[in-house]
Formats: structure tokens, sequence, C-alpha cells
């Protein structure tokens, strides 16, 4: 057992909320009722958790089997049902897309790895919220 | 149902990830193996969103009910267990506090509405996540 302790606080600006990690990195927060901010909400900031922690892992399969590849994304949608009045995150689907000469066999294998074995993000919310996933591969060199 | 959509990008830069929300704030992450870097890690996202979501609620609260509050903020406690090659968040204490003139009884009420019945990204974690949570006041006024 490990933990992970973090404090995040209000800056009493509206909505507007902050944290800065141990190592000085600082997450910004906003939105919610009536906000008129164009700040990440909370939401935003989870979703994209699950989505940046399995595509870090599927950059680093791919270097170390020496693929090069550029535009490695992945696009995230979270499926928010209404329960009472919270609005949870009932299902997850991330469509990661890459360019460049990566073979589709071994792009399948990196997403496949790095969502059900390695991404800890997406083991937090699997153990309830179903996380779905695709591989595509847009191959410059034959495309045109 | 609605959907949450987002697109979360790989830098190219050894693990940094970025991500732009379609309001335009930016979301930056890194770490992972091997990574010198003082980034934020995606699961330090994950459980600052928990925390970020609960405290907007509770300064929503505190601010309809006329409450001054100073320095509200939230030390968030993840407790991770090692599964196989993933290290999820198996359980999140939110240890809330509040300097100023805020009641005991008012505060606990509104941390407890936000945590279990307003928050959205702790509704997300806590069908499977159990997330605990404690108020704590500390009245400048009646200190020293």
């Amino acid at each position: 057992m490990a933990e992970l302790r973090l404090t995040v606080s209000h800056t009493g600006r509206g909505n507007a909320i902050e944290c800065t990690t141990p190592a000085g990195a600082k997450l910004q927060f906003d939105g919610g009722e009536g906000s008129p901010s164009s700040g990440a909400t909370p939401m935003q900031h989870l979703l994209a958790s699950v989505g940046a922690c399995a595509l870090m892992d599927v950059g680093i399969i791919l270097t170390k089997k020496r693929l090069a590849f550029t535009n490695l994304r992945v696009e995230c949608v979270g499926t928010r049902e209404k329960k009472g009045e919270t609005n949870p995150i009932m299902g997850v689907k991330l469509v990661f897309h890459v360019d460049g000469d990566v073979p589709q066999k071994a792009f399948d294998d990196a997403v496949k790895l790095s969502v059900e074995k390695y991404c800890s993000a997406g083991a937090t919310l699997a153990k309830s919220t179903p996380v779905a996933f695709e591989a595509i591969v847009s191959n410059a060199k034959h495309s045109g």
C-alpha cells in the first residue's frame, strides 16, 4: 500500500481552484454552477487523466520497440449519466491515433497492453467503469 | 446521457502529454518510468480532480449561506494498492479545512452534501472506490 497526497485549495476567486504538487507542478480547475470561466473542470481533468495515463504507456512501448511515431494522441469520450444530483462518468472510450510508420498490429498491441495491463488511472476507474479502446494508424507513407 | 469529449496528445518530448479543452484550458501531464520531470502525473490529476470537484461545491454552499471563508482547502489522500502491473487508487480520504467564522456544523453539512450529493468526480470513483471525508474549522477568532 502506498499513499498519494495532495492539497487542493480554493482561490476565493469565483470557483477557481488550484493544486500545487509536491514537485511544484500547478493544476488549475474552474467551472461549476454559473461560471463563465474557460478553465478546465474537475470532470475534464478526471477524463483526461485516464487518457494521459494510457497514452504515456503507449509512447513508452512504441519507443522501446524503436517505432518512430508522430501525432500520437487519444480521443477520450466519457459517457455521463444523471444519478441524483451528480453526473458521474459511467463508461470511457479511448480512441488512439498515430501517424507514421507504425504497423497496425504493433499499435494494437501497445494500446491493449497500456489500457489493460499498465494504466493505473484506468484501473482505478475500471473496477466499476468500463474502459473500452480502439487503435487507428494513419500511415502518411501510404496516403495520397 | 451526455458525453464529455477531449483529445489528449503526446508531445514527443519525453513522456510529456498535453490536453487542450474545447474552451482552451491546457492540462499538462508528465512523469512515468524514468522521467526526471517535475510535471504532474496522471494519478495526481485524477486524485486532485476528486478533491477539486468536492471543494468547488463546498465553496458554492458556503457562499450561498453567506458564510465568509478563507483558506478553504482539502487534503487528498489516495491509497494505492499493487494490482498486477497497475497501482490503482483503492480508497480516497478528503480532509477539508477552512479558516474564518464558519460554524463547525455548517462546515460539516457543506462538506457532507458536497461529497455525498453533488460531487460527480467522487461519484464516478465511489461506485467502487470508497471516498471518506472529514471537516475541520480553524477559527482564527478563537485562537491564541
